[in-house]
Parts: structure tokens; C-alpha cells; sequence
């Protein structure tokens, strides 16, 4: 088993180095190989995603991805863009069912923005559709507007689009998620307004047919990311298009108060998996040591159990961490009255105890 | 001065009759001109929008709005149902900016699902341009999948779009909004991933030159969606796309929890305008008496001062509404222990007796 390791920038080398770390003292035998992405990679190598990282990834089982981006590229073209490296991966790998759980530590409710009743138990599945829609829909780009009241003004453009069957596949990975939890799954779309969203929740009520067992149910956008807020709770698997999926999977992982502990997998057709925390790269607190690397190490626990066929270990991991967390031991981000704080590599060397 | 007073479905008819009855003890000279839209307009005319009704839109000073929809309309073809109305109205006027306050009141601060420290005093005032992007653009559509790993498969696809002076103008209301606030303007955008929000991003940059006052930050819509439920209060004036504004807005809005006191305002270039609550049709409980008229009534004071320029007025429904909230009256939706539970009609009267 191979696992490409790309920590890339601002706090990415310190929380995967505590991954790596977890991954090691579990006794199974993986090759690891690390290499250059994001805006290290731009400044190494001329490109956020060279050729040899790519190919890499393409020949590993699963990709341990820590963060990419800082302010200093911003000024960049967007062709070089540490975020590109991203969406490159997710193309060039078909990595299109993106898993984002958002999950209420016990231990962590305080800290949500959230009144504690609202947020206590959380634990929502969203399945964002993650190489389709409007984030490479052909065409787009600058040009005279051909139409329209402002015709002949300069205009950008892009092409929301989803096919027949990139929707079935996606719908079929929500489906599947939601027999293993509550037989429930809640499709959002824009039905009311756009063709695409029309497109998909038909689809997606005909892949229903096929999972009697499971009931499903539809949501415009902008109530989702009302009913959130609300009632969080009332969600157990979403399933939405790349778009609406950036925006309210940030949404709920921010609604949990804990956003250093939420890990996420990106999937394609073969299993073969990225994997990374949801968190970002953090620039202002890099290299202070006191990242939070717990989103990162469940992201280790999710790549074990998609990709590497490995359950067991992966529920090691999962357990080593809520014991860090019965322990009281806290990196700042998450830290409050009566708990310990520790520093990055302290809440790694935590977990390897734990296991 | 002409106010065409559309009801529309559900709620709607209750709580515009209170809008009406607010409006008509100010001693001012309108005339006021009923008429269907929305699911009533399609049972009694055939369609949600019919000629007669867009007619006397277009020829008032301003258009006060119930709220349009059912479940029993959600079989229809989509050119027949409810909210077609409202998107007629907005292409047919030109409302191009959409004004969506989300205010905390003071005595509701409770009803937040968010802890009350970070509500309490809360006043965002999203900015939303609502005759582009992707719910206008053109081409959209079904059709065999022209090109990429799907070429040949069925498709759905839209158009997001955005001319430059379209960009422009939403601009120049944000900034000039912002000079009555305090001064800060928040650009939402996807700049990272779209064309079309890169080129918004360069364009309200390039309007921002003229406001050296007001000082201009850029979020992605991913990040805005976040921030909003971790620091509500470091907003201000939020200014972003048709789609996105959709989305955020009615976000912003449930962080209140008072969604049933918040009222929005559309205008076109020359200040005629539609009124309406940013709460919808509620058909669960049309036809009790039970919804809560207030954010209809603070519509009407919104018209009074973007659409009649009768400011003065406005100022005395606010302070109404402010007074009858102090008096503890509660439509059920913002009830609480310790306050006087009233119906749509008794809120309404307390509103004119206020006056
Ligand atoms: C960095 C950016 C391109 C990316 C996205 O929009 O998908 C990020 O927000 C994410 O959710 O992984
Ligand atoms: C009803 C619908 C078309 C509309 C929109 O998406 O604009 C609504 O959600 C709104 O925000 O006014």
C-alpha cells in the first residue's frame, strides 16, 4: 500500500508530520512518499501541482493532503494559485464523492457558536459532488456580453453543468452512506430556479427508487442553509452539488465549534482517496507549533478505512482520539477553563499514547 | 403616489392586510391597488404573473408583496409555479438591488439558535444584486452532453453571467449604503474558482477607488458562510451575486431567530420598488391569524423611504414596532416566557394604536 504525502503550506507540514507519526506506531506496512504542493511546490518547482506530484498521487493508493494557500500568492495568476493544486488533484484523479462529516465532540459543545442543546450528538454527513458543476463546466471566461440589456459590455462567464450520470453515481454513494446511519438522506438543489438543479433532483428521486429502505427528502439551498442554523440536528446524510456542498459543508463545519477536528475524504471509482482536514492552512499560526492536528489524524482514520481496507486500525485511531479528549488535553482552538493545553506535536505524541 | 399591493398565497393576504392598515393612519395621500400573484394568480388567471398584475407593477411607485407559494402548486411545470412571479417581477422592473437587513432586536436576542453574545445588537445589512448571474443567464438547458468524459449523456446546464456594468451599479449601492453605516463593505465572492466572481471582484475593487472613505474587504462565499455563524457582529454591509446572495442572506436571517421581523426592499434605477418579508408563505399556518405581520409592516416602512421619500413616516413605524416589542406583545413565532402572546390582527392594531 502507497500513501502520498503532501503536506504543503502554512500549518500543512506540522499537523501531517502527526499523522504520519499516528499511521506509523499502528504496525501495518505502507511505503510513504512526500512531495511538493501548494505554494511551496509554486516556489520549488514553478507550479502548485508539478509533474512529479501528480504522478505520485496517481500511482498511490491515497493521498495525505495537510493544507495549501497563504497571502503572499495571492498576487499570483490564477493558474498558480496554491488552490489549483487542489482542484487539479480532484480532476486529474476523478476524485468526485467528497465526504465531509460534521461531528460534535461531547467534550468540545461549548464551543460552538451554537446554544449547547442545539449542537449536542451533531452528526451530519455531507456528500458534496466534488468534480462536476460549475467548478469545471466549459465554457467560461471574458468576452463581450452577446445579449442582453448590456450587450457588447465586457462580461465573465462559467457553465454550470451535471450529467446524467455523474449525478446517479453520486446519489448512489449517498444512498449507500445512509443505509449505514439513519436510512435518511436530504438532496439540496435549486429546483425553483436553476435547469441544472431541476436535472438533479429528478435523478436523484429516480437512484431513490432503487433504496426503498432509505427515505429522502429535497431542500432549496437557501433553506438548508437556514434549516442549519435552525435545527441541525433534523440532518443526517446531504448530498448536494460541488457549489451549494463548498458552502454549506464550511457552513456546518462551523456550526460543530470545532473545525480543528473535522476530517474529510475525496473518493473516486476505485477507492483510490484524498485526504485531508477542513480545515485551511492557517498561515498566521504556522509554524508556532500549536496547529490543532486532530482533523488531520481522523483524515489518517478515513484513508484507512476508504481506501487502505483497513477498519480496524482506523477505529483505533478514532478511539485514541476521543481519549486525548476524556483526558482534558486540548490544543488552543479548542481549549477552555479546566482543560490542558498542549501544542501540536504534544496532542500527536497524546494519540501514538493512546493507541 | 401608487402602491400595487400584490397579497399573493398563504400568509400573505394577513399579513399585507396589516401592512395596509399601518400605512393608512399616516395621513398621506396613496392610492393603493390590489391584485392576484403568485398560486392564487395561477388558480383564478392561469398564470402567476398575469399581464393585468405585472401591469400595475410596473406602473406604481412601489409594490408591496405577501409571499407566493404552496405544496400544492409543486406539481406544476415550472413557467406555472408561484415563485415565477417573483422572478417576472424582478426582470420585468429591473430590481436589480435587493436591500436584506438582518437585525437582532433587542428583547428576541433569545430566540437565536446562536449564543446571545454573539447576536445581541447584531445589524447586517446584505446586499444582494437580483437581475444577473446564474438565475438569468442565458444559454441554460437540456441536451446531449456537447464535450468531456460525459460527452453524449444527457445534461442539464445554466449560465452564470455578470456584465461589467451590472457589477458596477450594485457596487456603487453598496459603497454608498456602507456611507450611512459604518463604512465597511464586504465583497462576497468565489474569485478562487469562477470567472465571473474574479471579474466581480476586479470590478468592485476598481468602484472601491472612488469611496476612499469606505474601506472594501473581499471573502470567499465559503468562508462568508462560516464567519456569519462564528462573528456575526464583524459584519456590516455585505455586498454579493444573485446566487450566493440567496443563499447568505437567508442564512444571516435565521441567525436573528426572528426571521418574522425581518423585511427586504428591491429597487431598480430609478427607486421604484418591491416590499416584501423575507419570510415566505407559511402554508402550515395560513388562514389562523397566527403569522407575524411585523416584517410586512417594517416592508412598508422600507417603501416609504426608498420608493416614496416620505422618511419621516418610516421613522414613526419603525419606532412603532419598536414600541409594541417593548409593550411584550408576541406573534407566536417570536413568543417567549413572560410575554403577551397576540394574533396577526391584535399585532397590527398595536402597530396603528402605536402610531
Ligand atoms: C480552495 C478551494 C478551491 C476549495 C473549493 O472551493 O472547493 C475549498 O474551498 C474546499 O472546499 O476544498
Ligand atoms: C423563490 C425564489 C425564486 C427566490 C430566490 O431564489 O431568489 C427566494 O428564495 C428569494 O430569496 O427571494
Amino acid at each position: 500500500m502507497k500513501i502520498a504525502v503532501l503536506p504543503g503550506d502554512g500549518i500543512g507540514t506540522e499537523i501531517v508530520a502527526e499523522a504520519v507519526k499516528v499511521l506509523q506506531v499502528l504496525d501495518l506496512q505502507f511505503e510513504m512518499e512526500t512531495a511538493d504542493v501548494g505554494g511551496v511546490a509554486y516556489d520549488r518547482h514553478g507550479h502548485p501541482l508539478p509533474e512529479a506530484t501528480l504522478k505520485l498521487a496517481k500511482e498511490a493508493d491515497a493521498v495525505l493532503f495537510g493544507a495549501v494557500g497563504d497571502w503572499k500568492y495571492d498576487k499570483l495568476e490564477r493558474q498558480f494559485r496554491p488552490e489549483q493544486a487542489i482542484l487539479g488533484l480532484r480532476r486529474n484523479l476523478g476524485l468526485f464523492a467528497n465526504f465531509r462529516p460534521a461531528i460534535c465532540y461531547e467534550q468540545l459543545t461549548h464551543a460552538s457558536s451554537l446554544k449547547p442543546e442545539l449542537v449536542s450528538g451533531l452528526d451530519i454527513l455531507i456528500i458534496r459532488e466534488l468534480t462536476g458543476d460549475i467548478y469545471f463546466g466549459q465554457p467560461r471566461g471574458r468576452r463581450a456580453s452577446p445579449d442582453g440589456a448590456f450587450a457588447g459590455a465586457e462580461e465573465a462567464f462559467d457553465t454550470m453543468r451535471y450529467t446524467r450520470p455523474e449525478i446517479e453515481r453520486i446519489a448512489h454513494v449517498a444512498f449507500q452512506a445512509a443505509r449505514k446511519r439513519s436510512k435518511r438522506v436530504t438532496s439540496v438543489d435549486k429546483a425553483n430556479v436553476l435547469e441544472t438543479f431541476q436535472f438533479w433532483k429528478d435523478v436523484v428521486t429516480e437512484v431513490g427508487q432503487q433504496y426503498p429502505d432509505v427515505k429522502l427528502d429535497h431542500m432549496y439551498v437557501d433553506n438548508a442553509a437556514m434549516q442549519l442554523v435552525k435545527q441541525p440536528k433534523a440532518f443526517d446524510v446531504v448530498v448536494t452539488g460541488n457549489m451549494f456542498g463548498d458552502i454549506l459543508s464550511d457552513e456546518a463545519a462551523m456550526l460543530t465549534g470545532s473545525i480543528g477536528m473535522l476530517p474529510s475524504a475525496s473518493l473516486n471509482a476505485s477507492s483510490q482517496g484524498l485526504y485531508e482536514p477542513s480545515h485551511g492552512s492557517a498561515p498566521d499560526i504556522a509554524g508556532k507549533g500549536i496547529a490543532n492536528p486532530l482533523a488531520t489524524i481522523l483524515s489518517a482514520a478515513m484513508m484507512l478505512r476508504f481506501s487502505l481496507n483497513q477498519p480496524h486500525a482506523a477505529d483505533r485511531i478514532e478511539s485514541a482520539v476521543k481519549d486525548v479528549l476524556a483526558q482534558g488535553l486540548r490544543t488552543a482552538d479548542i481549549w477552555s477553563e479546566g482543560t490542558r493545553k498542549v501544542g501540536t506535536r504534544e496532542m500527536g505524541d497524546a494519540v501514538v499514547a493512546a493507541i
